[in-house]
């Protein structure tokens, strides 16, 4: 059994600074693929932007007679999506309340040294822990739960992933080096599922989580997932959960997947400027028709809504969006 | 059942404007991978282009004993790539033929609102469309059939997807944005089919397209093809039907995958310049050994030959390329 | 049976010229992760650069009671990464020794014509042959077996695949066009084995390669593998065998993958500049994540160590990270 966390203590993803003198913001996370409110161009200097997240442990009907023993941050699939400034500290307090039964952690890919934080959070049910890292990379970086061992991919699995975005100081920029702003922004965090099936071929529906993962095992391993989804469950952004956008209106969408490549794609729209690797450094594609996320990052594109109608938005490996759930719609009002 | 689909309407994706000073000019689709006539530099203003494409329900044997119950474009797969300019206007006359049985309709990534066209060309067997839209992004774009729910994924891989080629009005260029001319142009599709196996392992072949559609279902739901193929069957581009080319001649090779992930390479060759994504507002990656085409989408690489001899071009897992198929051989003819 | 190769002679991918006039140095190949001695700016103009490997048949323990029927280049899974400079020319004397039972060849991403040097090079068991061509192009470059039809993937799948690294003659540059020098270098080969399994599940050992090959073709023409490991087989590059690095050092990882897409990720640190398709010509990405190794490439990416600590170094797919092997160490020692 773990030793109990220190929760008073702040655990510090590189070496520990005099912070004293910086402003602290609190922000309220909100679930996906809704984003908390932030200034795209930082309102003065580096700050410490404290966020809180409770894991919870539970089951979720994935699909209509198709149960998860998920596992989330803060009770979405994915976790909230975070924003930050780059040379903004991020200080997360990571709750795992007495009623879950696993231990977990947190590894943030946006953050250096340490295992991107997971060797200073493991927290068993019951505890608390407070990580402070340094925003030095401006891009959209998943973190993710990373227990140790056959538990890093089982949580993630399971649904404990999501992103953090950090802004360049004055905002986005295009190919050409020129300021560019969104009028919306959401988060799509694609996960996919290993759901097992009995001799019948009908989902199994386990009684915990633990009963859960042997045969859950046996299916990841062999690579190919029951269900691939947005928003954690099929159908989580369609219908009266569709996203919403206005003509004219530039949306960017982030989109990540912790675990296994996927193409996103908007169809009836494109990527006026996509960042496939996430990272705002670097100069944004143009004009693409489909882009890439590498399994264990997250992307961003930037689109402006010519037409109004309704878009579907889809992981453009067809059987992935229509047959095994990775389609969303982007209702676009206009006259 | 649809209704009949007024075949003298042109529908437009995207507002319609007046478009009655403009040129217009037939162009005759010709089978992949060769690709009809067109200038590199466009000849004057904006046209109209006229295409005009039959869709052709058909088994084909894609590979000894391989029945597949295929879905084409003008009886090819890939359908035919289309070229035209920046600012031109496509209009495609989209024919159905009566002695078909299923509903199709063509998405464009091409084009702009409307879900791609595919919210507009709906037909069922007996009916046209016609279809324009502005071609207003540079790069290679897929298009596929995409009538609605399950039978996007199915129609996609029984054949139905191609690629139109948006080219800059002044040719394309290279990374120093120097103009580069290509001396000969071959387009290759690459498709992956899902064709089920009795219990003793031998490909089953089905009386129609409707009877094959529960087995090849579930097969597609598992994600692993039973073969993967360049124009449409194993074997389509060697041999007899292999690729030519002349020493000192550069060759752009457009590249579709509407549904899967795949990496081209040419053995013995290199890609001197490759639009990955296969937009040419990009700059052109260098020196590649092998690209990354995205599943939904099509890219572009173009070699000069520098020695003569057979080349052979492959998906470069090179599982797929030999066992399942995706191999076409180039003949470079030379001194 | 193949003709008897003529072990005199130098085999030319491409047109033999007069290298009377260049000076030549001989490289001692070492096994990876590790990688020989050599500059990174060239001292002086081209020369011949002498290789000699011998191909190795062998049984290898992949994980604990798995065993795969090997071939290898030079005894080690993968290959020894070679390294020229633009403008030097490869000699590689390739050496299949009597005791081995197959015919094999190297086909050379890098070489240009005949194949990549296939062509020129298959050899039978108790030959030996000398292939020689000039590095054109700056990057990272697989090289791999190739010997024909269906054992092409075979061989490769079986190990017989590894990396060249040809430098610009002055050396690595950043985004900027700046130089950039690493203090460390090491060679990372991903495989994918496909190991078949018994009617209890456990893995079948087998007397010789030859008695393999059947199962092991089933296995792999379902695409989906039992092991994908680093440097040959589980835990290569952790524990004592993990790699080493001091803080503040640069570290290039040359990263390959004949075969299959994989996405390395180093946990808690970051791809500072990424070469992701391994091409020098292109301008790096900065920041990653996770970066993208197409299957049959072999990118870069440089980090400078700035924590002390243990790192993981894993393809982002957790579940072929973990459970399948697809994980190194690096251990980074500082204050
Ligand atoms: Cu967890
Ligand atoms: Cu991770
Ligand atoms: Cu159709
Ligand atoms: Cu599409
Ligand atoms: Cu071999
Ligand atoms: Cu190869
Ligand atoms: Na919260
Ligand atoms: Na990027
Ligand atoms: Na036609
Ligand atoms: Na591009
Ligand atoms: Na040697
Ligand atoms: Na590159
Ligand atoms: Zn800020
Ligand atoms: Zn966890
Ligand atoms: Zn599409
Ligand atoms: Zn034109
Ligand atoms: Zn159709
Ligand atoms: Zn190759
Ligand atoms: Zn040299
Ligand atoms: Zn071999
Ligand atoms: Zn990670």
């Amino acid at each position: 059994k773990a030793a109990k966390a220190d929760s008073t203590t702040v655990h510090e993803a590189a070496a520990p600074v005099d912070l004293t003198s910086l402003k602290r913001i609190k922000r309220e996370l909100v679930a996906p693929p809704f984003v908390h409110e932030h200034e795209q161009i930082a309102p003065g200097g580096p700050r410490i932007v404290e966020f809180e997240m409770k894991i919870i442990e539970k089951e979720i009907e994935v699909d209509r007679g198709a149960y998860l023993q998920g596992m989330t941050f803060d009770g979405s699939i994915p976790g909230p999506m975070m924003v930050v400034h780059e040379g903004d500290y991020v200080e997360l307090t990571l709750i795992n309340p007495p009623e879950n039964m696993l231990q977990h952690n947190i590894d943030f890919h946006a953050a250096t040294g340490a295992l991107g934080g997971g060797a200073l959070t493991l927290v068993n049910p019951g505890e608390k822990t407070v990580l402070r890292f340094k925003a030095t990379r401006p891009g959209t970086f998943v973190y993710h739960c990373a227990p140790g061992g056959p538990m890093i991919p089982w949580h993630v699995a399971s649904g404990m992933a999501g992103t953090i975005m950090v802004l360049p100081r004055e905002g986005l920029s295009d190919h050409n080096g020129d300021p560019v702003k969104y009028d919306r922004v959401y988060y799509i965090g694609e996960n996919e599922f290993y759901i097992p099936k009995d001799e019948n071929g009908d989902y199994i529906r386990y009684e915990d989580v633990g009963e859960s993962y042997p045969d859950t095992l046996e299916v990841m391993n062999g690579l190919i997932p029951s269900h691939v989804v947005f928003n954690g469950k099929v159908g989580a952004l369609t219908g009266e959960n569709a996203m919403k956008a206005k003509q004219g209106e530039k949306v960017l969408f982030v989109h990540s997947q912790a675990n296994r490549d996927t193409r996103p794609h908007l169809i009836g729209g494109h990527g006026d400027l996509v960042w496939e690797a996430g990272k705002f450094n670097n100069v944004p594609d143009r004009d693409l028709e489909t882009w890439f996320i590498r399994g264990g990052s997250a992307g961003a594109a930037l689109y402006e809504f010519l037409q109004p109608g309704v878009y579907a938005y889809v992981n453009h490996n067809l059987i992935e969006a229509v047959n095994l759930g990775a389609t969303a719609h982007v209702v676009v009002e206009g006259e």
